[in-house]
């Protein structure tokens, strides 16, 4: 059998029905509060933090897969877990049984080795499915050359929480009407309905998270904790040669039977230029972008924006009316391994009643993936 | 030197000198509560959850060995530790320092990618002797063709617990009057004495536990904490072709100083047949059965069914006098990696004074180890 | 690629460009408490426990490297993050960005693989430093052929703990006048300054910790938490052949704008001398000592003694004004992977009023290191 390295470890036997990978990835922030007046003691930390720290084992073995992939930045009892499947074909579609990613939108299902900005958007579960960016359950996707189709049902149990009565399902189709290696135009759909425990498990919150802007956001959730929340996702992406753009739109309602349902909407768009040349490839079979490879020596550099904001339709008080953010921001892919991101985020949250609160912050990432 | 997978990862050098294996288990469960009216709120919770998700390392080196065992559904400093030890031979007996299982009975010391059954009996530490199933010190075993004995003295320290002064012993003996392919019958005896320390940890405590029979009669554990337990154990197992049976019963004594002395008896008998002919093999090293590999292309089937049942002498109101369940089953082995477990379990908690509690569950698991 | 073991995992190119290693290790500790009389309940616990358990995977790839080390023994949410970084070269010296340990002393920065002693001496992060061990930050090294040096500027961040704003730096840098197989002179010099957030998070303590001495002395931290520590300290080590002595001072000053600033002092000196004749090799890259591979088949012995000693200057009542301890013991390195540990360790609180607590602690620690 083979052993090859590049960072990590694959091992595979040489008619490739068996393997074995070992990888990992490190994602080491620091972040300076360059505007925090608005907000109350602590503000903003200008700290440093690992972001991610995991172990991702796959492996093959007699036409089944399984992927194990612990975050050891997470909680202890399972909090680390983030795929944890065992997957095969059935009618040549891939079947997962265990925990994943439900089907909802481009960003989401994007890997964090591969997102363009530091933090996914409101339209994720940095937004209005906080809590619930891994399921537990039955995940099926296939396509064809130029679309994809993703279902899953599963229960909203997080491994580290107690165990959960609360079921979901969520579905996702997209189509690349221009796909080739230079220009791609990609349109995505999805749709999800969950519904927490009676008792109160596996709660369907949304609140603007994602570290430092979670902090700036992080006592303004846009509303209570509902009995069922329903969304409906569009995407509409596209790169031609260094240009790449990404937007995506999610309405959802939640369910309040005690008080008025609340409809939250969220909407972003981000742009980049590649300086040195290099065009974002496109999975076609995730149907996400990924990064670019270095084409010369010095790496590949990108030139970044992105706006994002998520409003709410009831609320009282301190609790936002509506959240948003820009960023400007580089990166820099030193190889195929090790990138750097640096960003400027200015952030805004706009309370039902009250005066608006408004921070900044410049953070920078240094990442390993392997 | 050499690298092979088969889904895990081992590297050896050509003299077996020098050896690392890398391997690891997936355990995922479903459960659906079929009924529990007789237990108040929230009762029976019909999830999902990941019963073990372990990374495994082994290794050898100058004679020595380890084994770096970790479950990471575990809770974290050292709570997700299972097998975790230092070995070698002494007079070609197997010699190992550290965390291990104290050699109680047969079903304790098969391993849970083996199990015939998604929970183990009473007459292990899902019972009689929970919170001990490892345990801290040193482990001795050895034995001829067909028979072993192995004897451990250890620590009642739990790695994410307080440290303890309780210490303990455990020594099993088997005999395989017959053992051939097609034929074993398996006879073996056991005898633990644990002492918790005088200020309360390191408990022996017993409980009917087990994921789901947990929440059934979780509430009713048969005796208060002893100063000592004092157990015997009997098993008689065996196969012939398809067939498989076991059986074992374990007589526990808990010392109580302030009160009566309490003993708790159980027994469990579990049988199994192959629909696809396969013959469960026996490990003559460790005296346990182990799972089939399947012959044919659509794996290997079996039916299965196990009476279990744990009795207490003393005890008032609520707390059990008799617990006991009966699960009917069958297991899918599709390929030496993984397989699928479908369990219907019904239990009954008789207690000491009251009505009768009756539940029922039924409950799927899905499994990869490699 | 190449895949070798020696107990680990290496896997490289031929061409060296690529690289992943995976490792760990097992320190297994048995305590017995010979004296704890003068302590009160419960005093201290002869008892087991891991002392790490840790996993470790280094990778490299074009010119880029990484490392990722976590200890199952420490807290979830990253709390059991060791060195944790990614690294290149720069104008051919050493620069590190992650988690790492801040250059202080020549024990501190000594591998816990390779300390001749059970735990560090109250001049590292068993002392002075308490809390301080790793830090997160850019760290830079290199040197020449018989001297080092090592600069490191960090957040006091702990991964399991609350952000913080708090920032410290630390410089060392040593020199070899002799420098041979057979005999070495090392001196070495270190300074650290760091600063709590305002906030009260990322505190620089110190106690006298390691685990079993720990709970001798435990509850009598020589000081109160300050706003600043500044710290210096010496190095002076060297070996003979089979004869080694190792001694460190460390002047720390903790600056209490409400109350009297503290001068902590410290001192150790410890030395061995190898009865099978093997030398103690000296790393000259990290300028620390590292363990003797035996040269027979029955392993190398070592004979050891350490006499350590913290003082404070300000205190009242039960706080500590001297913590004193020796150990004598020996060290049996079985083979390159595997050691054993064997100590006697006597120890003195004598506090600013009151009268002294003595405490003796044998202790024995298994260790496989792979």
């Amino acid at each position: 059998d083979k052993a090859e390295t590049k960072g990590g470890l694959v091992v595979k036997t040489d008619d490739g029905r068996f393997e074995m990978k070992i990888g990992g990835r490190i994602q080491f922030d620091g972040y300076l509060a360059t505007d925090d007046d608005d907000l109350g003691s602590p503000g903003l930390i200008s700290t440093t933090g690992f972001r991610r720290a995991r172990l991702t084992m796959e492996g093959k073995a007699y036409g089944w897969s399984y992927k194990f992939e612990n975050d050891f930045t997470g909680a202890a009892a399972g909090g680390g877990f983030r795929e944890m499947w065992i997957g095969t074909k059935v009618f040549d579609q891939n079947l997962r049984i265990g925990q994943a990613k439900p089907y909802r939108g481009m960003e989401e299902l994007t890997s964090s080795n591969e997102i363009d900005f530091m933090e996914r958007p409101f339209a994720t579960a940095s937004g209005v499915f906080t809590g619930n960016q891994f399921a537990q359950g039955l995940f099926l996707d296939g396509g064809g050359a130029n679309w994809t189709y993703g279902i899953s049902a599963y229960s909203l149990r997080n491994e580290d929480a107690a165990a959960t009565e609360g079921v979901g399902g969520a579905a996702r189709v997209t189509f690349a009407p221009i796909l080739s290696d230079e220009t791609v135009l990609h349109l995505g759909l999805s749709a999800s309905s969950d519904h927490p425990s009676d008792n109160g498990t596996g709660a369907v919150t949304r609140t603007a998270s994602g570290r430092q802007f979670g902090r700036i956001a992080g006592a303004t959730a846009i509303a209570t904790t509902p009995e069922e929340r329903t969304a409906f996702g569009l995407e509409l992406a596209g790169k031609a040669g260094p240009i790449y753009g990404q937007a995506e739109y999610v309405m959802a309602d939640y369910k309040n039977e005690a008080t008025e349902d609340e409809d939250v909407d969220t909407w972003y768009v981000q742009a980049s230029y590649m300086l040195t040349g290099e065009s974002k490839p496109y999975d076609a079979k995730k149907a996400v972008f990924k990064s670019p490879k270095p084409n010369g020596a010095m790496g590949a550099w990108e030139l970044k924006a992105r706006y994002d904001v998520m409003e709410g339709s009831e609320g009282t008080g301190p609790a936002a009316e509506e959240i948003s953010y820009w960023i400007v921001g580089a990166n820099w892919f030193v190889n195929p391994n090790v990138r750097f991101m640096f960003e400027y985020l200015q952030g805004n949250v706009s309370p039902f009643a009250g005066a608006d609160v408004e921070a900044s912050v410049f953070q920078v990432r240094t990442q390993f993936g392997f």
